[in-house]
């Protein structure tokens, strides 16, 4: 467990998977934090100074230095609070698999799902649902290669790519409230399925995900704000 | 220097700034490998069952196995032949700072310059070149920063942002050969351009870039395919 010393703030969204994301690894690497939740449609000058060039959430700040980027900072969290299990696979065959997966949550999952989120009508919804189920069918297949019958990506604890893929739960359970759609379920992604359930009775997967209320209060004001309903 | 028995192939096209950041990388580590050129207009059965995701160049087959997405493949690179100079810096922040900016470089600058290439009318083309101007302008800060009045981004020799960056080098002079733009110039960003003639001297900038004939040749035919002329 990290002392308080080590002088480690984050700003992010609750809102925000890829800050969820480095919460996620803070609480998996038991380091201590401050959190500064930050008013993302009107953001402060400590965003704005620390993000200089995206403007955006997660932003780490240790010891007075910005790191920005969620998969660059779970890989500096990793890096730097080094005790106990390491986040990424001890071999570097295995740290390329999770890298290449984390980086196909974020090019291809995270625009899915958004997609659903942002589709002006039902058929377009249910086009964009049909792409993100198509995008999540290879992670199931992912995690039967990766985990090789174990209960995590890369084994026995969450690791990187269950930090990448776990973050994004949450908005899945709030797409399911607001439009009745289901992107992880037993009968189609059985092994997805499975793990999402163990994700979420983990210390990083229980502690961090945002009350389900707030989010789906943000989503409607979003979608307002782009024009939808 | 790694032997002919490490069975090192990697599946790339002379067109593609990501296969050739990959054999830049290859060359500064001093790693033989086999190369063998895609016809990215007709992809071959090695391409689609080594890359089945995404079906594209890079991979590197490193004894049987496949590795995807240039990034990762890089970070791969440097972990598996770890003799020699790191191609991340020591300390977990500069690493971080390599990491964001190389995340830049993908998210930003390459779509950046693509938006030239793909231009349709000439105003269009001027919007683009004016919006990748800004974008390398950061690039020139970022070197300011990281290099810290050194050769490289990140000291002495080339490492994992110098690659990221200077696998889009060629492509510059492509544009610059088609259009007549000029994208990093001693006046505008002198870091910059005197970090790009030492870069095309060093063993893994002058010995990948392909012969500029070809490219245009190349850059043209996708021009016609999107039905730009």
């Amino acid at each position: 467990m990290a002392g308080e010393g080590d002088d480690v703030k984050l700003l992010g969204s609750v809102m925000s998977p890829f800050a969820v994301r480095v919460r996620m690894a803070l609480h998996a690497k038991g380091v201590s934090y401050e959190y500064l939740e930050q008013d993302l449609f009107h953001k402060g000058d400590l965003l704005l100074a620390s993000n200089p060039v995206h403007n955006k959430v997660p932003v780490l700040i240790h010891a007075g230095r910005p790191v920005c980027e969620s998969l660059a900072i779970v890989e500096y969290v990793n890096e730097v609070w080094a005790d106990g299990a390491s986040l990424l696979p001890a071999d570097p065959y295995g740290r390329a698999v999770a890298r290449f997966w984390a980086a196909y949550v974020d090019d291809k999952l995270f625009p899915a799902w958004l997609g659903i989120l942002r589709a002006a009508t039902e058929e377009d919804r249910a086009e964009k649902l049909d792409a993100a189920l198509a995008v999540i069918g290879l992670m199931e297949d992912a995690l039967a290669q990766c985990s090789d019958g174990k209960d995590f990506f890369a084994g026995d604890s969450v690791g990187y790519l269950d930090l990448a893929l776990g973050c994004n739960l949450f908005w899945f359970k709030a797409l399911r409230e607001m439009f009745g759609v289901t992107l992880i379920d037993a009968g189609r992604t059985p092994g997805l399925a499975a793990w999402a359930e163990r994700f979420e009775q983990t210390e990083a997967g229980k502690e961090v995900a945002p009350p389900m209320k707030s989010m789906v209060e943000h989503a409607r004001k979003l979608r307002a704000m782009a024009g939808n309903n």
